[in-house]
């Protein structure tokens, strides 16, 4: 885990990684925000969506100021395995940019694309080895397929997480055309498999109890009809008993300058969970 | 001015235009963040580094959430004129993205170059007519070459701005490397010409009442020693009279992480000097 890059902020440093995965058989890139102290700090992992890699939550969302305040990390794992012996499609939403989250199954992705196991194993363990986080207090969200992302490792892992919470995520990917293209690439056609990293079908089947689930939308969301339908996700939980918050926001699109809007509200929302209940020392050179 | 882009945010609106400059003789941007409400509103002009377009500031400082609490535009210009027919440097401190806020008085550049006129007159107009901002209110701010751009543009024109600050500016570019190259190149070898945009030479010989000035400088700045020396400017002030502010913070370097940390603090002395006294309403989606 070599570190790349740090550049103080908000009294705290924002670090970038780099690190060989033996899951994914490719170098990887980690971003991570550490707050001013001396940690270990809870931790929020957030996952991004098509197109991005560790960076854009980094530099776009401006979410370090209000982790400054609470005493909290963010770790921003890459949305694909990288590098050039990596498959690719020329799509976006395919390929490099585009993991999905999920462990591929066929060829030729299956060789690299293990993004579920690394993200569930790997990541973690070196996580905790070598970054100042405490894994006993950890919280997951993402936006778009990262909020696909954040749903669906969330339940898988219940008790992994204090708190989910998402932005705009695809909460049913078999049912959508972003979905069913990569699960078609990267599962083959066994609806079995498919249904494994379905958000609507997650909260259905998981038993037990369940993280505080918090759902934001956009309502000018270019995405919103035909790929996000956060309200079959709502109908899923309702369904079966479960409560989650869906919380529609008039006149936002799918861009970060929406995510910059409220990621407050859901640091805030996950500081709860974590039991982050006050606001640590400033950090030298804020007044 | 055509709107291209707009996206809602904390409850305003961050916009992007495009127009024909005719004093750049090319087609420009500019990105301005309007907040929630009627307007006409105080406005910010911020002004950007090496390298950067309208954009920068925009996707990175995360301003918007301050500016849109206290009710202020931010104006946003592009670096220097752009387009096929403009002429440009392989490197990066020379040509396209590095402006330098001035008329340029030789060929090649001259044809295009004339930033200086472009903000004084014709960007300035054209906000007038267009944009939801009171003309009566300006501040003005910047990064790097754009810290030299808003010292000498305030200085320039004290009357037009309420206040001036700015995050590692170029101070003394008739003495440092990327200034003395770029005047070389834009301006010859007029010493006189070269004096008129240094800041440094600027509060010294500027004549009457100044605006408040307030100068950001990060102690790891990598580019401190070399390029910046804000001390040049603390001591020119102290020479003639002038009293300014200069903060030092240890550990930042020149990132737009370091100028996110603190332009809140930038965004408040803007607002007290342009007679901002109280916080709107909060736009609709805003909790």
């Amino acid at each position: 885990m070599d570190l790349i890059d740090s550049h103080m902020c908000f009294g705290g440093e924002q670090r970038r990684y780099r690190h060989t995965s033996e899951t994914l058989k490719c170098d990887m890139t980690v971003s991570l925000f550490v707050p001013h102290g001396a940690g270990p700090f809870p931790v929020l992992w957030w996952l991004s969506g098509l197109t991005c890699t560790d960076e854009n939550f980094v530099t776009k969302a401006g979410a370090q100021r209000k982790a400054a305040e609470l005493g909290m990390a963010i770790l921003c794992p890459d949305t694909s395995p990288r590098g050039d012996g990596v498959a690719d499609d020329e799509a976006y939403d395919l390929g490099k940019g585009a993991g999905f989250y999920v462990d591929a199954r066929q060829s030729p992705w299956a060789e690299h694309y293990r993004m579920e196991t690394y993200l569930r194993t790997e990541l973690p363990a070196l996580a905790e080895k070598f970054f100042p986080v405490d894994m006993a207090r950890q919280a997951i969200s993402g936006h778009s397929m990262g909020g696909h992302g954040a749903l669906t490792l969330g339940l898988k892992d219940p008790k992994r997480y204090a708190s989910i919470s998402a932005f705009a995520p695809i909460v049913a990917p078999t049912q959508v055309p972003w979905g069913k293209k990569a699960f078609t690439a990267y599962l083959g056609d066994d609806e079995a498999e498919w249904m494994r990293h379905d958000a609507c079908h997650l909260i259905a089947s998981t038993e037990g109890e369940l993280p505080p689930i918090l759902i934001d939308q956009g309502e000018a969301d270019q995405f919103l009809a035909e790929q996000l339908q956060p309200d079959l996700f709502k109908a899923a939980a309702i369904e079966s008993g479960r409560k989650i918050d869906l919380v529609l926001r008039p006149g936002y699109d799918h861009s970060y300058f929406y995510i910059a809007s409220f990621i407050d509200e859901h640091l805030a929302f996950h500081a709860k969970h974590l039991g982050v209940t006050s606001s640590p020392p400033r950090g030298r050179g804020l007044r």
